[in-house]
């Protein structure tokens, strides 16, 4: 589909160049709001840390960096010994794997790497290269299309005049491009519903504060930023009239992680009878795990929370509790909006129908 | 009674020196916990300021500062001239009312200090600025010795080896000594119960990340600090067996307004069937509103959640909601600790006949 270029595009990240000399360039997403810096990454530990220390974030985004970023390993090990690139390529595909371990897009993107280098066994070294810089576009070409198809689905969902909650950024900072929960706001926006968003600050990095509403602001959307702890009481006094976030992983049954508090967020939407919405393409669900129990959750350093800010908010030696993401089970949540369509009741008959069968890339 | 002298006690305000040229001293709880200072406030408006700007804050300890405040109002009138006295005092009540609108313990301190004023008109100036100042210290002392009574009849709500989860601070910061919430804790703690607590950082300001956590580690009391939006998780994860917090202002029927995220808090609780209390001098209690409708909630400045750590943590000119209170309803609430027992359940009726006959304090 053809993208509205009347529409400012983010490219959240990207490659620049050809296969050969050509890197990776990302918004640092941890300057933002107050600086826009794009960084170039030119081999593959720069990336991992760019993913480990969120400068590129979002389920999907990371995907797409892994993939550009395991073709720099290739680069590293170059073209002429074709053993020697496959070793490059798998390797740095192993190594971006160990960045973060929750969001499924990271290991999805990166399997279809790895079958591109199998599959094209027979191809000399540059051109293995180029195939699998071709693959890595194509997951981000592939994303973009996704997330305006999930947009238009999950405007559907949307009255005028509504309040839409949202939880941390699943914007198109989160992704390639336009985004997932976002998505569905933007396309509503655009449709003239009129919406009004209530973002969540979303400690402890401030990815609501810092980057949604950003994001809302720079389309002209609307928004009005609150604490994470405000959340009931915007609810309460009817301003909401719908919740929205994004996934980092969806099992089986529907059961949903993604950035913590959401789980929270569900629970006081369902006490106040408001609708509760997940946004995410196919390849945020794991279909390999039953339920939310087995997804793994990533904790972080305590000093998120107590130096946040570049000054120290708590009492030295402090014990802290750091999850990165929580587990909404699926009864809380009322459709997930996916680029195949919505699926309503969320279960894993109703999962699997709108998913098709299992795809390899999924094993 | 008598304090248990063995306990560190944090002396969170108090008057230093005499009637005509002494002042009030208090902690400057705006700088903890990385520094521990005390400032002399020698006029009305920097114990307005003080309150304004949370220097002081927790409902019971506004109402000691107000009262304390209010002597330094007669001070700079003089007691030469009764009537200039008199207006002295009433003017900065009168000022001093205006400082913070939620807490009516506030309000209620400077009913004290007003109907001492009339009460004792008979008295020449210096004899009348001394019966003021002989009423503030007995506001902070019975405070001292309500907290301690809350202390010992909450602790009967704690088993061995609990979790318990707090928001916001209702230490000993928050009043005279020893606190509301934190006494229940602090009394369990020392009868060798066990307790683990969970410190809510809550956001904008960080009264438990700053305060709650500093206090309990200093006690050594055991305590993890979390964000505001991980409290759902930890109960999930089945660490909190109860939920206790302090309340800035409770309505006739028991709805009790409280730091914002308090309402969410309770209602994460209830979904998880966990006890969900409130503790609070009968000073809180306003028996002239029927419910929680009619408490007024204070709006506080954006920036404290924009640049609340120094630094711009949102984009420029972002809309903001900062609501610094929000209601919980009766319903929500287990039990209230009070220091003349436990109400239970929270209605109206128990209320009242814990509470006695109403008071012409109350009026």
């Amino acid at each position: 589909m053809s993208l509205d270029t009347a529409e400012p595009t983010l490219e959240t990240l990207g490659w620049v160049g050809n296969a050969i000399d050509g890197h990776v360039r990302l918004i640092d997403q941890t300057r933002l709001p107050t600086e826009f810096v794009r960084i170039d990454c030119r081999d593959v530990s720069s990336v991992w840390e760019a993913i480990r220390s969120l400068r590129v974030r979002g389920a999907p985004a990371i995907g797409i960096a892994a993939a550009f970023g395991a073709v720099l390993g290739g680069q590293k090990a170059g073209t002429g010994d074709l053993d020697s690139l496959r070793r490059g390529l798998l390797d740095a595909s192993a190594y971006l794997r160990t960045s973060r371990p929750t969001a499924v897009n990271l290991f999805w993107a990166l399997d279809r790497i790895e079958r591109t280098i199998e599959e094209n066994r027979g191809l000399d070294g540059p051109t293995l290269l180029e195939r699998v810089l071709t693959e890595a576009r194509a997951i981000a070409d592939e994303d973009k299309v996704m997330c305006r198809s999930i947009g238009r689905f999950g405007a559907e969902l949307v009255g005028t005049g509504q309040g839409i909650l949202t939880h941390c950024n699943a914007g198109g900072l989160a992704t390639a491009d336009y985004g997932t929960a976002l998505a569905v706001i933007f396309s509503a926006h655009s449709a003239g519903k009129a919406v009004h968003v209530f973002a969540d600050e979303t400690r402890p990095l401030l990815q609501g504060a810092r980057l949604t509403a950003w994001e809302l602001q720079r389309r002209g959307v609307p928004v009005t930023l609150i604490c994470d702890n405000m959340a009931a009481q915007v609810m309460k006094e009817g301003k909401v009239q719908m919740v929205i976030v994004g996934a980092d992983r969806i099992a089986a049954n529907g059961d949903t992680a993604n950035k913590i508090g959401t789980y929270g967020v569900a629970l006081l939407a369902k006490a106040h009878g408001i609708p509760f919405y997940v946004a995410a393409p196919s390849s945020t669900f794991d279909l390999s795990l039953p339920d939310g129990s087995s997804i793994p959750i990533e904790q972080r350093d305590p000093r998120e929370i107590t130096q946040g800010f570049g000054r120290q908010t708590a009492p030295e030696g402090i014990s802290v509790y750091n999850p990165a993401f929580d587990v909404t089970p699926a009864q809380l949540i009322d459709a997930i909006v996916t680029e195949r369509g919505l699926i309503r009741p969320v279960d894993a008959k109703t999962i699997r129908k709108t998913l098709g069968p299992p795809r390899s890339s999924q094993s």
